[in-house]
């Protein structure tokens, strides 16, 4: 029934060898993996503008310069990641070349903050895409939570049926969002540049305001460069790409850098110029809509392809996350299951565990995830400044010809992004704190468990000791509640391992049903030797493990081996277990966990 | 760690021999088993009143006649079950003589209603005790449900601790509540008898009232005989008592009765006579506290004893819960873990079920179950018609030295208990319904149970056919997956076994593993036979399950018996488990679950 229900929701599982066409090309890895670059500009102008509304409206032509500030980071990050594309075509990004260039530590940070990032991602988006929907049928509101896990679940869904299936699903919305902003900022212009769009509604560039300061267009700044989170995934994800992977990437790393700059500079000259007000109710994409189109279909189908991007943005963390996990857990940082192909090729665990963590988020803030976005963008910005940093060290170390110019792109990436981390801090410390904490903290469980598997594969090397003695013989002992069936089949297994010596053990609870059994014994096996030990306590572990604590003291003495047999039942029906005293799992559990002893599980199935 | 915090919150464990000193006598019997029934005064008058109040207040005279017919059909169930006590000395009250005198469906009627009902009880009365604390303190009262979820968890924690220490700690309380009353009593008539009170507050009895009808006072009186419930509890419990328990119990029963039957009429004489108008806001108790006291510290001492004992009628269902759980178990109607007996002598199993319960109940209606007291009042009287139609019944058939009185006795109690069945169905039909439902639907599961339970003695019972063949040889089948010192030591105990071959399965998910895999193992131990199943699902389980079944099936025309070897992993510390794949785990469950195979567990205890 599960599996049957398993293959509805995601299909057939596939051959390794089938891998090859689980492949992306150009423009299905654009749509999915620049989803959440290009959502971004739904809300990054917004940012830049709240900010200079502080001063005040005159301000907004400052939008302008800061625009242009971020399209030379925008510039510096997509050149500099096309380098980091060719370097390490082996996917991981800022933290493959964090960890290579700077060292663990240093990859380390990236690699969790970049992870968490992740997680932050399908939340933040989701919530906002669900935010965008119930707005615009406000009887849903209520239901916001419940929305955004099912929207969560059916992300999961289609990313566990495998890449190319959601990235042939996932390319409309995307291209469709890409399309209606071009049409609107087209017109836009052309009313704008025909002289349709009023003079009054914009201070002109240059209009000198009371009040500015460094410090103000800084924080603008760093508000707008929330709009260049998501540039990071395609280095994540080479390895999906069809070969030549390294040159497909950077080719749809280059059409992304440019759909985003494109985008983002229209929508913030068209604010400008229709003196766009933010507002609470009404989101500056939205306002722009409305003026440039009135309310007719073309702003419907604005406001429905923006809402779609958002909650799809949530499928960029998909491929990235699972894909630097198998860099983290190849690297013995996290739990090896995550190197592991599910059914339909993907890496399920990393799918599924990003799944349940977000949902975990969604649920935890009830769905309004928007001060999560500040953290999210700092997550960001920290392994943007540790793998530019890591990229200029290889070129000083490496040399290689035509060093300079790279050089200085990823120094001035680098330094734009350190500049961009630093004004988070500054200026937004009350929500980036958490980031202080729990980097740390992660960093420290990545230690711990890069020691736990040191310590094991040490333990397991073949090479590290002397094989161990032999086995001189073996002692078998049967716990036994009574004399039925289930008993005498264990028995007869127990006979057939020639072992040196057999010894049923019956625990009584009271003090009589001692001597009856052992009356019950002589009849039913007089040949095999029977040890009572009666619990006062009605406790069956406690004596059984003292007991074997003694045979296995005398047993190692003469190189033997003690196994206990545990009779299991096995009932027809899954309800039935919780009719039966679990003392075999029990039993079973104890010992194998305490105590050096062997367990053997006869079952017997129950016929009906 | 866990068997620390359980030490101290329940206590150390007992000896089965140290039971006699759990035994209670009669005046802890008294408080622990009559806190439900005694606490019923507190709601049972004003439920008379309530119903009188829809014709008019110049009705309230009727109380008296119906209060009169309480104390008749007290008379009766008191009389009826001291007489079930000393012919059931066992203990299992209604359950026992219906399932003896009726059969086992009626039997299980009443077994199966009165379980469900101490869950109500523990329920509605810490529900009805919290709210009576947080009506005083009015700050409280948005933590309800969270205050009787403790109120539960701390009388399950006493409880597990055993019968005897609950019963210290809690026979204060309910001293002290009979105290309260019988000093509010005795002051109040002592005030209506010297004149002190206006004869003006109440109408003379016997004056006309128009618009009552005989329907009405039927749905009043079965209203009041809510205030019996809890009566059944000291006829469960009998093996809690000191020798002679029969005895014991009987006194007891009688100590109750004649408690019950004062504070009862007390109540209903004072409402009359001070003409009390049961009102939303303040209990009819609490309003004649205040006539007899005013505000002062008796007032309070009232008040606050009555809440108290509200939460500790719950404990009532406690003492008589587990006990019928034991006889259903005895006789497989449910788990068979019901008559285990805990660390403290008490059957835990019970008591721990009890609590979960009704914790979920409290969950699920919010703290607010004053609805569901009906349908508790139901419950209790189901079981009272059956148990003394059974009594009738006995009294009959064995005919024993003066039997005539005592059938009398029953009847009596029968019909009367069966009239107020009735009235409940048809006055309060909205609210009682459920029992419709839930009642075949229990009894459907005892019957499933009981018949799984048949089934398994059945296949047990050594008698029922004739030995197995006995174990020709054994073939030992020892999945690996690499090269290791786990490897290492399954083998050595796979060959200290002399079984006839042992077979080395290696699961490879690559095509070129295969070839790489087979080589190494001919220097590793070229003398053991290794098959290796390439899974291009990557599967462990499926390629090995189809395996197992080849060789078992030609082994089986030998009498050959399969044993698969799985070695574990055995981490240092319990998180660790999360970094290692499961797949000894699921190889186990898979094959002892579907497969006719011997599953021996190697464990491989990690050193750090």
């Amino acid at each position: 029934m599960m599996s049957s229900v398993k293959r509805l929701l995601i299909g057939r599982p596939l051959k390794s060898d089938q891998l090859g066409d689980q492949k992306l090309n150009k423009t299905k890895a654009l749509a999915i993996l620049s989803s959440d670059a290009l959502s971004s500009v739904a809300y990054g102008p917004e940012q830049i503008l709240l900010v200079l509304i502080t001063i005040s409206a005159a301000a907004f032509w400052y939008s302008i310069p800061i625009a242009i500030g971020v399209l030379v980071l925008l510039t510096a990050l997509i050149l500099s990641y096309r380098q980091i594309i060719y370097a390490y075509p082996h996917g991981g990004g800022a933290y493959v070349v964090s960890k290579e260039n700077l060292g663990k530590y240093p990859g380390l940070i990236a690699g969790g903050s970049l992870l968490v990032d992740y997680i932050l991602t399908v939340a933040v988006s989701v919530s906002a895409g669900t935010d965008a929907i119930t707005s615009a049928f406000p009887s849903l509101h209520p239901y916001n939570v419940i929305i955004a896990v099912v929207f969560v679940l059916l992300i999961t869904t289609l990313n566990l049926r495998g890449v190319t299936e959601s990235a042939s699903f996932l390319a409309y919305p995307v291209y469709l969002f890409v399309l209606a902003l071009f049409i609107m900022i087209g017109l836009g212009l052309f009313n704008v540049l025909t002289g349709r769009v009023p003079a009054e509604l914009h201070t002109p560039i240059g209009t000198p305001v009371a009040g500015i300061s460094l410090f103000l267009l800084l924080k603008a700044f760093s508000s707008g460069s929330s709009a260049l989170t998501g540039v990071e995934a395609i280095s994540n994800a080479i390895p999906n790409f069809k070969a030549p992977a390294p040159n497909n990437a950077a080719k749809t790393l280059a059409a992304m850098g440019i759909l985003l700059a494109v985008l983002f500079s229209g929508i913030v000259l068209l604010a400008y110029y229709y003196g766009i007000i933010p507002s609470e109710e009404v989101t500056v994409v939205s306002q722009i809509a409305e003026q440039v189109f009135g309310r007719n279909f073309m702003y419907f189908f604005v406001q429905g392809t923006t809402a779609l991007i958002l909650v799809l943005a949530a499928n960029t963390g998909y491929s990235a996350f699972p894909l630097l996990a198998v860099n983290l857990a190849k690297d013995k940082f996290i739990p090896r299951m995550f190197t592991v192909r599910g059914d339909r090729l993907g890496y399920s665990n990393g799918i599924v565990s990003l799944g349940v963590l977000s949902i975990i988020l969604i649920i935890a803030f009830e769905g309004r995830t928007e001060h999560l976005i500040p953290l999210y963008a700092v997550g960001v910005f920290i392994p943007f400044t540790l793998s530019q940093t890591g990229m200029m060290i290889k070129w000083i170390r490496q040399k290689p010809e035509g060093w300079i110019p790279k050089l200085i792109i990823n120094t001035t990436g680098a330094i734009i992004s350190f500049v961009v981390t630093m004004m988070f801090f500054m200026t937004k410390f009350t929500q980036v704190w958490p980031v202080l904490i729990f980097l740390p903290l992660i960093i420290l469980l990545f230690y711990r468990i890069h020691k736990h598997y040191e310590a094991v594969a040490d333990q397991l090397r073949i090479t590290t000791c002397e094989p161990p003695l032999a086995i001189e013989g073996n002692i078998i002992i049967l716990p036994v509640a009574g004399i039925t069936h289930v008993v005498e089949n264990s028995l007869r297994y127990a006979k057939s391992l020639s072992a040196e010596q057999i010894i049923a053990v019956h625990v009584p609870f009271e003090r009589e049903d001692d001597a009856i059994f052992e009356e019950k014994w002589k009849k039913f096996h007089p040949e095999v030797r029977l040890v009572t030990l009666y619990s006062p306590y009605r406790s069956i572990i406690h004596p059984l493990t003292k007991f074997i604590d003694t045979v296995q003291r005398k047993a190692s003495e003469s190189n033997y081996q003690v196994t206990v047999i545990v009779p299991q039942f096995i009932p027809k029906k899954g309800w039935h277990n919780i009719l039966h005293n679990q003392s075999s799992l029990l039993i079973r559990a104890h010992l194998l966990y305490r105590r050096n002893v062997i367990i053997t599980t006869v079952p017997y199935h129950l016929k009906k």
